[in-house]
């Protein structure tokens, strides 16, 4: 029934776009009449998952969120736009990398407004943790943010407290010479 | 403040693509676990609504809505994909065509639930109907759905009673020989 | 379990009737204050499947929409009035006919925003179309939309690609002398 | 702007009639897949503050609620019919009686699931209580509910603290010799 | 599986303490932009369905409601805040008894909303009623609401149609001499 | 109007105490049936802002959200409890800390589910950033987490590319020789 056996099998990582347009409702806005924090981090957990989904053939449940800043409010009326890839897949999980976009339509212009990592787990049919395709990057971009995510997961352990610093090589680079 | 003026600007039919990707949640589905046809409409009108004021960039409200017909249901839990682009814009109006898919991101396959026409009138800061954006079709398809757009138009008109059925020559036209 | 059996019993048209009544919330509307489109479909196809469920006593899934043209804009805080009921039965399928009016209740006066015809398909307990009761029209208005219901659905065929437009003798009818 | 002046004018019981359908989705339900009560309540509220606007034409705020007790649960997938309409109006405030059926279309059985007042309160634009319509009760139930409401109105004083037990004599009388 | 079993165990009235707070969104106002009152009341049966729930142990469902009285409305963009506990059980049944404050974070000040006393009935697998454990009021206010229990017990069976006005011995007392 | 003046007063952490209390409705969770992770960042982003406007007396914003692991899965029917309150004021940002636990009444028994810190900005009537009042942590975990917001918010400063890692003092000691 599942695509993905043991063998692990290979799939690209533009194979796992996800694009989400919805449109900032009242209900979904603060007293000044913009887009909650909460809300969008909603919205970018179902557009993730979507995307993990499609990387795995499997039911996906969220492991965690990375540290994410709102740069730019998005207005009620507005439009948000949610890119979702996956960045590299480690044995069970899978970090998917969002971006997101508020478009003004009537003054037709778009800007950024965040960008986050969240990582998800693949589950077998008894909830159990399984195994899931390996992700090949292809464009710059990509092999980039393939990179980059042995770094952030060393972080996620160490602020998970399930890593010490000092065992964090490619991290603790970072403070010493970068 | 408003981009499109009295004498109208052209646009490209690409220019008003909207994507957008819903999850089947528990509230949207009927008692066979299969997505309410409602609640699809109303995801529909938001991203044709989207479509259309990409292409004038003025608040826009739903005119009509043409036959519809639900070919396969959409399961709890599968997605929802809804393609939406501007076929043809007329004084003050805009037909927009819409695709919509679902997809098992489990099972991994992609099925055709059906298309539609959303009609919308762009309004000026008064709620008065104003001019929009001539359209260019570019590809094979948006040139004939743009071409179809003047023989759907004139059976709103008539289905709307606001034509008869005699004045309608393309249409009338199907009848006879077609 | 089910009432209606192979033998297909009559039920009148009158008992079908729902009455809905709603409340135009702030989520409901778009930047102009208005009803959208959308919203007011879902509500129409729950109170059409409800009276298509109480003629044939089985679960409707939604088949089609016919076009729906939206004239008068319903407010913020504005009730919303929607009453449906079947106009006809075929084989395994319901036509339900709608109309739908806006009341605004402090300046005490109502008026009429739209109709439309709604068709149902009833499920056997595998998910397959089942036969429903005959319905019987009794009051002038109720014949009337019983033999329209006829031409309508040539047109929803045509439209849907299942029938050629020469075939559809009733609707080549009206573009030819009516 | 607004209907009712000063001089109170009369309308019927039946005038403001509202009768309101819902679908129990599953959001709506306990764990026993049973409507909740809280969600009842609320579209109760909604149906109640309709009849009390179409009486007086003036926006109203719910001023309290009687005892309600819940028969028998609605199941998912049933249908809520909730039908109100104003008993008695005061100086400013009205009181409106809802009762409300469950059915279930497949079954094809309609049952009593419960009954209860809302009393509303009407306000003028600057928010300040301001006086209503008088209401003509016509049938024997309406003269009835007519009637009781005085004997409820105590009680409601009494239960908020705002008249003594001893000063009730309709209230009284039932303690008494009833 | 369950933890109270035939004969009944005693719990503290302060174990089932609920505190819930809410944000007053846009969808949950009336037109004067006040928290309407069927919304409270859904989120004050959850409230109180989860103390009784902490008391018994076992599913729950919303028996009745006595009389609420609404005094100050709360404005959009302030804060619920709702406090339930246990004040007494019956056999199978316990009384909720709820506080409701609104808070302006802005303003910094925090006012009574309004109280009230829902009623729940523990369920067994099989959906009927089942014992629960018995509550131990242990602070004056606790006892005084122990006591008071019995008074609003009757009122309710009165007014439910299950007991005989005179058969009420509390009750009668506050109308002969109270 | 606003009670934080330039002259900056002092709050205590514990002043800034939300407790918030959500069942898990079917529309909350995803096939499996437990709580989807975005579900629980939209309430835990309200329970925040409300203990950051508590503090600050005025609007805010949310800023950022630190890594968050999910740790337990919360259940359909089981209760959500988030504690929140503030841990440090900085010039106009605040950082909350919370807590979130799952609780199964029906078995008794509470889990930790996850802990996150959210960053919020207080805004003046023009949307500008203002300055909020300090914070005084009193007891040992206040102080606890006093001590390491400064280390955290470097931390952010990092992550979102506004400081340089050798520059974050605190933070290089964690990869030195902690």
């Amino acid at each position: 029934m599942y695509l993905c056996k043991k063998n692990k099998m290979e799939k690209k990582a533009s194979e796992s776009l996800v694009v989400m347009t919805e449109l900032v409702l009242p209900n979904d806005t603060n007293t000044f009449g913009n887009l909650m924090g909460g809300r969008l981090m909603y919205w970018m957990d179902i557009a993730a998952a979507l995307a993990a989904m499609k990387h795995c053939g499997a039911p996906v449940v969220t492991a965690s969120v990375d540290n994410i800043s709102f740069e730019n409010p998005i207005r009620l009326g507005n439009v948000v736009h949610i890119e979702a890839h996956l960045t590299r897949s480690f044995n069970s999980s899978m970090e998917v990398h969002l971006k997101v976009w508020g478009e003004d339509a009537i003054q037709q212009y778009r800007y950024k407004s965040n960008e986050a990592y969240y990582t998800f787990v693949a589950l077998d049919p008894n909830g159990k943790p399984r195994t899931v395709n390996k992700l090949i990057p292809e464009t710059e971009e990509e092999k980039k943010l393939f990179e980059g995510a042995l770094r952030r997961r060393q972080l996620r352990l160490i602020l998970g407290g399930k890593m010490k610093p000092e065992d964090a090589a490619e991290l603790k680079a970072l403070f010493i010479k970068d």
